[in-house]
């Protein structure tokens, strides 16, 4: 009797260096799987299926949808996106942590579907450090930065209803501390107490 | 605005190297500070008040009981034994982590007054190996190890009242287990969502 895998959602404003941090994670961490995504777009050049994306048609999605086998999905202009259920769970049997990067609107559909999920919200250092940050990518208008910035403020109010908080100050402390959350995560007594009750034959 | 520290409770059927653990996590992290017990018995040579115990008669420590002062306590062969709480109160508030090794009754007492405690049960690796560790004292008759062995399994039953189980198998590993939970109890949203939303400004 092996432990099951850890689901992990990690949701943030932006400029908090979520993609950074969603790297190295799993770079350092060969038992970290990220999730994969169904959609109904079509795929752009040299995405595979199975490896970027679910490629399926607004049928098959729609068919899936009504039998309850995503954990979350949305619409964006005019396609779906979801996470199928059956990849997620096939994963985490075989002792695999999943990684699911989303918005906080896909984070509390998951939290009602799959109750023992762990959920990570990541933040910038400061605010100053925010605004550097959507500063420095120099694509958009002041005004529209200020709404970013205005957004990302509004986002962190949300932080409440996730259930770790990780400061991305610095990649490798962050890394560290989803490192040890994972771990202190399926050291939990609800998470591990069948497995040693078994193992003592202790079990009632 | 700084964070509290954490107050964990460590219990554990004999033969699983609490003992060895908790000295290596002291040596390992100087933030974390093992709990100084209250006592009425008399002080052994080379005890030192407020270091080894807090001597005192058994009027203070009535008296103290009845203020409610301390977080447990139990009668041992006539003597009085118990947690001061304001020391733990003192320690967690400059931001250490306070350690206390406890039995399991001890350990509900805690729960109960005292309820953002984290609960860390420790474990051996196997029945062999428990077995093992309890033979090899070779203090006893085997009608006492068996006895101990027996209370070891009864003990271990307990463990779904703690938060936390530590598989002490190797001392670096448990220790670095407890490391990670108490990185992660300090990241939780419950126990630090009032820092976050204070730094942003956010907070409503």
């Amino acid at each position: 009797m092996e432990q099951n895998g850890l689901l992990m959602v990690i949701s943030g404003p932006s400029g908090t260096g979520k993609g950074t941090l969603v790297k190295h994670l799993l770079k350092r961490n060969n038992n970290i799987q990220l999730s994969v995504s169904a959609t109904t777009r079509n795929p752009r050049p040299g995405e595979v299926d199975e490896v970027n994306y679910f490629f399926m048609t607004k049928n098959d999605f729609e068919k899936k949808l009504e039998h309850g086998e995503f954990l979350e999905h949305a619409e964006v202009y005019g396609n779906y996106y979801g996470t199928p259920k059956a990849f997620v769970e096939k994963q985490l049997k075989k002792g695999n942590n999943v990684l699911l990067e989303i918005d906080i609107l896909g984070a509390m559909q998951i939290r009602e579907k799959f109750k023992e999920a762990v959920f990570l919200f990541i933040i910038p250092p400061s605010l100053e450090e925010l605004q550097r940050r959507i500063e420095s990518r120099g694509t958009e208008t002041p005004e529209q930065m200020s709404k970013r910035m205005n957004s990302s403020l509004e986002e962190i109010k949300e932080l409440k209803k996730y259930d770790y908080v990780i400061l991305n100050d610095e990649v490798e402390k962050a890394t560290a501390l989803i490192e040890a959350i994972i771990n202190a995560e399926l050291a939990s007594v609800e998470r591990s107490q069948h497995y040693w009750l078994n193992l003592f034959g202790v079990r009632r």
